[in-house]
């Protein structure tokens, strides 16, 4: 229980600190974050909770971390369900959250596609589905290589949360025009939600390519660098 | 006495440094550091200074952050009256060293909101009193988390500073807008002292909503993850 | 076997990130994350591919790198063909992935220059090719100062990662403007392939200067530092 | 005769890294870093070098720190002199290859200011001498606290180079509108020597106040934090 606890709360922070930054902050004139506050900001909830609750439950917070870290053998099938569940409830209820703040804003009208993920025309730069699909695989695939390999025996210890935070803050870098950048499932779950719409038709994308990557990277770890 | 003198001179840091990277240089013209640069200042205050005299206080230089971890059972109710005292004297010195060297600018006329916390018609982007207050809350809330689990004895050794100083620069990047960012009385009371008139009529709020998201954080971590 | 393809999942994800922060964000209109957040996304390639698995091969993805180490006696002439095939290939297959993102995106043209480096006419900012050799050379002489000084038996255990990861986030900082910043020819000549025409004829001074810059380092160090 | 090479070597990176990216990069017109990509440079050139060689020479690079950890007992007077002449002679290498390379770019006319240091009329956003000294004095404090505490046989080992160098960044993040940000007498002759005219006429404040400030931090810390 102490487990789904941590994954709600880290999952919420990812949600409202990601996403937050990037619908409070990125375009504020002339001061504005831009895509590197936002880089950051996803990055560092990451690196946070990881430090703060990752001795507890792992630090997932990612139905696709979870379900590549099992095709890899190094989380229980028994646990699968209950840490998915407990990311999708801390993820919605940040992006409640979120709405709820931005919807305290004296020029507040709508939230538009808030910060949810797209591609061809909801693409923040115009890239199709085929783009999209290719990036977030890949992307994911990398991510759980970085989580795999920076938690592995033999690698160097407790600098794990560092390598896999900053590593989002890198996957940021990369693709948020690509696709406004998800692999995470429960987070553009949460932003599809309140975003409706043509949003919600797009979301089965941004499950199935970040967990087909993190499977595929689970298996080529097991096969490759498990034992060295 | 030692630890006095160590909240005095991490508080005055954490004003000094934060709140005069955003009076002196992140409106700069064209090459300012915006609200990415402040987000580091402050965030990299508490990392350099948690280093720097960690081993002496614990670091807190906040009184949201005492009060906190008071509530989580890890501070002595005895230090807690001087620890604040202490950190109050630090941000204030600093607010006035900064106007003190703002003041000896050459186009210098006043200090108009200094980097001073607001709502409403004082926030930077017209967010309500009740945006303001959720966000202080959480946003506290969250950062007590990441010091009570990343200081935890099952937390990776030493990295404790780099998670708390970066989780503020987080917090920094997701709310400048909505508040100014202030999850420390010490450093609101500091600015609002020299910002003056409404900034001063505002400032309960910024020692009210952080303290009370502090002190959930302490029985939120007490309750289910101290015995982990 | 292992280490090839650990070196090969190394350069591809430096080439993927690092040019690929380059050619889908940078430039992005308002938001766009610039040369500091290619910067940061080159370092973080290394950062996070170091910790995952630089246990495996030592994490050099940069024929650079392996000839500089070589030089200094930390690797083994009998590697050197086989990891320097690995990274060319990671790199090549890489860039191949970038062209292929690219090209799914609606006002798709062409790809101009890349993320190829260049001197003269094919330098960001107009240097000559004198200044493009010097500041390659001298770079890549650090970052291998860096590496080798960084992975001393005397230097503290674990920090490596971020001192090399930074260390070339620290190096594009410098010198985009001059050379589009190589200190790398595997990265070099992946993205002149596909950028072709003069750039094909300037990769000359991008296997050249960096690999003069490391193997001087290496004898520096084996010189100067070995022994303390 | 190690640590002087040492020495000579971490000043040479520090300011053609810092004053490198500052004279090549900052300025560069829509993708350019700012004054947030030099804070950031220059607190890595210390990072780096602080992992590479900190541990032969200690890894101070700045004639201000080696001061001040000789006024906190914590550097012998005999290598005092050896010290302050090997970062000068590695500043100033480093100021004439910054010239070189800048003077074969296609539109060289001359180096203006170069990356030197000023108040008054040569600081960038017209601060007074007075701000200037108390800014300089300041910060070199704070940043030999900084050094002091983080390399404290109580402090977490092995992280000194992160608190140093972000540290440095840091500091840099607040100042550079106020004197281009010195803090280390090294840096600003290097500068001032090719800037010339007025510049050298400013020279003396950024030797004092540094020093000045070194020397008190290095008192403060002897008698308040020393046996804790």
């Amino acid at each position: 229980m102490k487990k789904l606890f941590a994954e709600f709360f880290g999952t919420f922070w990812l949600v409202f600190g990601g996403c937050g930054s990037a619908v409070f902050a990125a375009g504020y004139p002339e001061l504005g974050i831009g895509f590197v506050g936002v880089a950051f900001a996803f990055g560092l909830t990451v690196l946070t909770m990881a430090y703060a609750v990752g001795h507890i439950s792992g630090g997932h917070f990612n139905p696709a971390v979870s379900l590549g870290l099992w095709a890899g053998g190094k989380f229980d099938t028994k646990d699968l369900l209950g840490y998915i569940v407990a990311q999708l409830v801390g993820g919605i209820i940040a992006a409640g959250t979120l709405f709820l703040i931005l919807s305290n804003k004296s020029d507040f009208v709508d939230i538009g596609g808030f910060a949810a993920n797209g591609y061809g025309d909801l693409s923040p730069d115009g890239y199709s589905m085929t783009a999209g699909f290719i990036a977030e695989f890949l992307l994911t695939m990398f991510f759980l290589l970085i989580i795999l390999g920076s938690t592995h025996g033999k690698a160097p210890k407790g600098f794990a949360p560092i390598a896999i935070g900053l590593g989002l803050t890198l996957i940021h870098l990369i693709s948020i025009p690509i696709t406004n950048t998800s692999v995470n499932p429960a987070r553009s779950t949460s932003q599809a939600l309140f975003a409706g719409g043509e949003y919600l038709g797009q979301l089965w994308l941004f499950w199935i390519a970040p967990i087909a990557g993190a499977v595929v990277a689970g298996l080529i770890h097991k096969a490759m660098f498990e034992d060295v």
